[in-house]
């Protein structure tokens, strides 16, 4: 086995978001769960575009967020994701090329156009999705190259792709790909909603195929469909090798191989929690590719995390490698 | 003649802007000048654009901004500019309408994509603006509905438009057709280098057709070739009805028949000082257009652009009304 020579491999939706600010009673009238991600089709998409005050562009996708957070922390990252080839799918591929990411994907020609993602801030923070997949459909087993993912030490994998069906497969070769190559593979939930609509699939893809996985409170218990942490939290301590569960402002709990890490959130103002879990993820994740011990990964992971939620958008705007460095 | 049924209709170069940081090397390498606004041609704008940090998307253009900020503060106002049948017009047109701009301007099909800015925002909050003016050159006389300009209080026409030569046609037009239906003209100037490459235009169309002229010190210097600014002040009171000079955190000065008010900077954090000089006039307007006396206006401006300066971005992301109403 050749030692790797990136740190972490995502593979996810490529999508741009467009947020914007919304009161309670918007989504309200809309029937939008605040704090969710729905998928939404090219009319709802209009719609509600059409409906949104004016909006702020910039590049998202869960693991292209955490990638491009992981990159700024330093470490050696790789994408794999699908835009077309418009001026969206130029934007996004600028914008992770220029945090220092290989971005190899070839963008779709005569398709659906980029991906992008509604988001409502609320005046609380909270952020509520509605994605429209757009090009992200047309990734598939060919974008995946096994010898990409043999020579990243972790494949990130975003739970979102469990809804374009090409996607799934994808994954699903390239975490065979990263075992057989001796790699390890991280999984994030990403969502309740979309643990909701693949649970069985999300429980054997966890039990199986993942060494790392990354979850919130609401997506470990609609994973293991109780209302007990605890209970869960145990489950995915069996289910994997490290298991790491954000608790928002209650920070996080990292177990693995019997130990137990609880870790504080960094304190903070919160303005747009978009990206707050995939900046977390990255965080943890550079920390552990520089074999850093685990409550320092999560305290990377807290420090990555309170930078995204204090402004507008899911990239960080600060310098986060001084940040965690202080 | 029949009363207004807009305060304020501007023209101008519909753009959508890219914002990202930069460092005082970045700038001095490529040998661009701070604080500045420059034409870049399709090949610099990608060479630049391949150069810079992530960026975030999000509309602008001067008089649009300005029209935005009006809208915003409860102004009936509408926007005239070109942009192409693209992801990024479609976004630029979306901001505007949403905000409650009345904005006519069919877009451009089969040329040249919309028009963005590349602007990059150095640690002292000064903003470097690389323009690729694309569909914004096909803007012309027949863009302008005589019966648009005549229902408007004022039109409010940028100086950029200096610079594509189709739009100096029309905004002249625009300029006879308000004041044959007795409403004013305002100019601002935009932008001390624009004013060098065009003086003997600007002082022909600020001493002929201008009631209301918008500048900052460095671009009312440059409009009269001298380094006194009481000079220019003088000068620029001469030609016009009412001449409002900005002057960063020193405020700004209102010269109008004889009176002359000096209007306090409003105190804030500079993060990013695009789109200042837009808000302000925003500001100016909309107060002028319910009445206000001048001092008022001032008010109104100074509050508006230190709402845009406090964060990234041209747009207001406050509730500006609110602001002003304190």
């Amino acid at each position: 086995m050749t030692a790797p020579t990136l740190d972490l491999l995502g593979i996810g939706n490529a999508i741009v978001d467009v947020l914007a600010p919304a009161e309670d009673g918007f989504l309200a009238a809309r029937g939008l769960a605040k704090g969710g991600m729905r998928l939404v089709s090219t009319e709802e998409a209009e719609a509600l575009y059409a409906a949104m005050p004016p909006g702020v562009e910039s590049s998202g996708g869960s693991a292209a967020n955490t990638c491009a957070v992981a990159a700024a922390l330093g470490a050696r990252v790789g994408f794999l994701g699908k835009v077309a080839k418009d001026q969206l799918g130029e934007v996004f591929a600028h914008d992770i090329r220029a945090i220092g990411v290989h971005f190899p994907t070839p963008p779709l020609e005569g398709g659906a156009p980029t991906a992008r993602c509604l988001i409502l801030v609320t005046p609380d923070g909270q952020r509520t999705m509605n994605t429209y997949l757009g090009a992200c459909v047309a990734f598939g087993e060919a974008d995946v190259d096994a010898a990409e993912v043999a020579r990243a030490r972790v494949v990130y994998l975003e739970g979102y792709l469990f809804d374009p069906p090409a996607a799934q497969a994808a994954f699903r070769a390239a975490a065979r790909a990263a075992h057989a190559a001796g790699r390890q593979v991280a999984l994030t939930l990403s969502d309740p909603f979309c643990v909701g609509r693949h649970r069985a699939a999300f429980r054997a893809f966890v039990a199986e195929e993942t060494d790392i996985l990354f979850a919130n409170e609401a997506e470990i218990l609609s994973l293991y469909e109780t209302d007990d942490f605890e209970q869960a939290a145990a489950l995915a301590a069996k289910d994997v090798t490290i298991a790491v569960l954000t608790r928002s402002e209650r920070g996080s709990v990292i177990l693995a191989g019997g130990e137990r890490h609880v870790v504080a959130a960094q304190p903070t103002k919160v303005v747009d929690t978009t990206g707050a879990g995939d900046a977390y993820a990255a965080g943890f994740l550079a920390a552990h590719a520089r074999g850093l011990p685990l409550p320092e990964c999560g305290r990377w992971g807290s420090i990555a995390a309170a930078e995204v939620i204090s402004h507008y958008g899911a990239r960080p705007q600060a310098d986060v490698k001084e940040l965690v460095a202080r």
